[in-house]
C-alpha cells in the first residue's frame, strides 16, 4: 500500500453565492462538503489509479466524525486517522457564481498535546512497515513539533520506505534536513526556500539543501524535475482552463504511483502533467477527470532540460 | 416558562480575519461557535432575566450535537429541541478586524420531512401545556409548510398561551392571519410587510392585517408600539454605538418577560429598549452587559405617541 500523512486534515466546505459582496449577508443556496487535506486528495487519485492508500494523521470532534463519514462513503481509502481531543478544522471556500473566483477561509486545526503526537507515531510507524511509499503532506496543527517531517522522513528512511515530502515554510526547510527522496514544491514555494526565481537554478539549490530529487509544479506551464541523474521538463499540449484546486495532490499522486510503479522520470512526469491537468479541467474543485487524463497521457510533452542539474 | 420556537437554530461560527480580501486565501487566527437562532438567543437572555425558559425546534447531524453541546454548557436554557436527519445549519460571520464590518454567510438548513414536522407538532402541543407565553422566531427550514407560524399560532391560542411572533417576509405575512397578540418586525420587515416606510402609519396597518399589536424596532432610534389601547414610543437616553447583532432577540426577551410579569406597555418597552442597547454596546455580539442594562434602565425615555392608534 502507498501510505499518506496529512496531519491537520479539513472538512472542506464549499458555499457557492451569487456575488460575494464584503459586509453584507448572503443566503447560501447551495453548500458541499468534502474530506480535505493534501494528504487525503493524494491517496483518493492513488485509488482511483489502482493503488491501496492508507491515509494518516489527526482527526477529532464533529467535524471530524464528519470528515471520516465522507471518508467511507466516497472514497476506496483506508482511514488509519488518530482520534484527538481537538475538532478537526474547517476551510469554507466561497465561490462567486459571478465571476467563479474562489474567498477562502482556513481555521488553524486542533492543538495536538505530546500524547497525541506519542501516539501518532506509534501508528505511523506500524504503518510504515507495509507501506511501498509514503507522502507527507501539507501544513501543521498547532501543536506539533515544526521539525516533524524531519522526524517522519528518518523513520520512513529507517524502515526503507521512499519518501515523497509535499509542504511549505518552515516545515519544509526542516524536513529537508532529513534528505526526503523527493519534494514537490511549487514555483512560489521553491522560491521562497531557495531565494531563486529561476526554477531550474531553485530546483538545483533545494537539491543542494538535502532533497534527493525536485518535482517543482510550474501551474499551467507543466513540472520541471531534477534528480541525481538529470533535468526535465514536462507540459500540457495546450493550456488546460479549469479550476486548479488540487492539482497538485493528483501530481503527488502521479509522482508516487510511478515511483511505485519503478516508472522511468519521464514517465512519472507525464502522470503527474495529465493528472494534473485533467483536475484543473473536471467539473468539481478536487476530482479528476478520467477521460481528460487519457486523452492526454500520450499528448503531454516531456523534454530532458539542457542545463546539467548539480 | 416560557417557550421559544427556533424552526431552524443554527450553529453560528465566527471568523476574525485582520482584512477580509475577496479571491484570496484567508488563515484564520481566530474562531469561535455558539448556539444560534433567534429564539435560542431569546431563551438565553430570559434566563439571564430569571425567568425559566424552554427551546423547542430542529436539531440534526453534527452541527446539530455541537450546538446542544454548547447549549448545556454555556446556557441555563432548558433543551427540547426534536432530533432530525439533515444537519443543523451553520451561519459563519467573517468579522475584518481593520474596520470591525462584518460578512455574513447562512447556510439554508436540513429538509424537513413532514413525518418530522408531525413530530414537532406534537411536542409543540405539549410543552404549551406548561407554557406561560411563547415566541415563534426566525426563519424556516426547507420542508416547513410556510403558513406554519398561522398554524402554530393557533395552537398556542387554542391553548390560551400568548403569541410573540418575530419572523418577516411570507412566514410573517401567512402568520398574521392567525392573529398573534405581537409582532416584533424591525423598520424594513414592517416596510415590506405593509408598503409603509412611516413606521406608525405601518405598525397600524400590521395590526388591521391581524397582530392584536405591533412592537416595532427601530434600530439605534428605540420601539415604537402600536396596541389596542394606544401607541408609545421609546428610546436610549444616548446613541449606543456596538455591534447590534441580538439586539432584536434581546427587545423580543424583554417584551415577552414583561408579558408574563404583568408590567405595562410602557414599562415592557423600556426593558426591551434598555436589553437592546446593553446588547449592542456588550463586547461579544449577541450577549448584553448587565452593567449597562441597569444603567439604562432608569434613564430610558419613553411617551405616547400624538397620534391614536387603529
Amino acid at each position: 500500500m502507498i501510505l499518506t500523512v496529512t496531519l491537520n486534515a479539513a472538512l472542506d466546505i464549499t458555499y457557492r453565492v451569487p456575488r460575494l459582496r464584503p459586509h453584507t449577508t448572503h443566503r447560501v443556496a447551495e453548500t458541499a462538503e468534502r474530506p480535505g487535506g493534501k494528504g487525503l486528495n493524494v491517496a483518493r487519485v492513488l485509488t482511483a489509479l489502482g493503488h491501496h492508500a492508507v491515509v494518516t494523521g489527526f482527526v477529532g470532534g464533529g467535524t471530524g466524525a464528519a470528515l471520516r463519514g465522507l471518508l467511507a462513503r466516497e472514497t476506496a481509502v483506508t482511514d488509519a486517522l488518530v482520534p484527538v481531543g481537538g475538532p478537526t478544522r474547517r476551510t469554507i471556500a466561497v465561490v462567486d457564481a459571478s465571476t467563479g473566483d474562489t474567498t477562502q477561509l482556513n481555521e488553524p486545526g486542533p492543538a495536538i498535546t505530546p500524547a497525541e503526537w506519542g501516539t501518532f507515531l506509534h501508528t505511523y510507524r506500524d504503518l510504515l512497515a507495509d507501506a511501498r511509499a509514503v507522502a507527507l503532506c501539507g501544513s501543521l496543527p498547532p501543536g506539533v513539533p515544526v521539525d516533524v517531517y524531519a522526524r517522519l522522513t528518518r523513520a520512513a528512511r529507517t524502515a526503507g520506505v521512499p519518501v515523497l515530502l509535499d509542504t511549505s515554510g518552515e516545515p519544509l526547510r526542516r524536513g529537508l534536513a532529513a534528505r526526503p527522496d523527493l519534494v514537490k514544491p511549487n514555483a512560489d514555494e521553491l522560491a521562497a526556500l531557495t531565494g531563486h526565481t529561476e526554477p531550474l537554478r531553485a530546483a538545483r539549490d533545494a537539491r543542494r539543501r538535502g532533497a534527493h530529487a525536485v518535482a517543482a509544479s510550474l501551474g499551467a506551464a507543466g513540472m520541471l524535475a531534477v534528480t541525481a541523474d538529470g533535468a526535465w521538463r514536462a507540459g500540457p499540449p495546450e493550456r488546460i482552463a479549469g479550476n486548479p484546486t488540487g492539482a497538485g495532490d493528483s501530481a503527488v499522486a502521479g509522482l508516487l504511483s510511478g515511483l511505485v510503479e519503478g516508472l522511468s522520470w519521464e514517465d512519472r512526469l507525464v502522470r503527474a502533467v495529465a493528472l494534473s491537468a485533467a483536475t484543473v479541467r473536471a467539473p468539481a474543485a478536487g476530482e479528476f477527470d478520467r477521460a481528460t487524463y487519457e486523452e492526454l497521457l500520450p499528448r503531454v510533452t516531456v523534454a530532458e532540460s539542457s542545463v546539467r542539474a548539480g
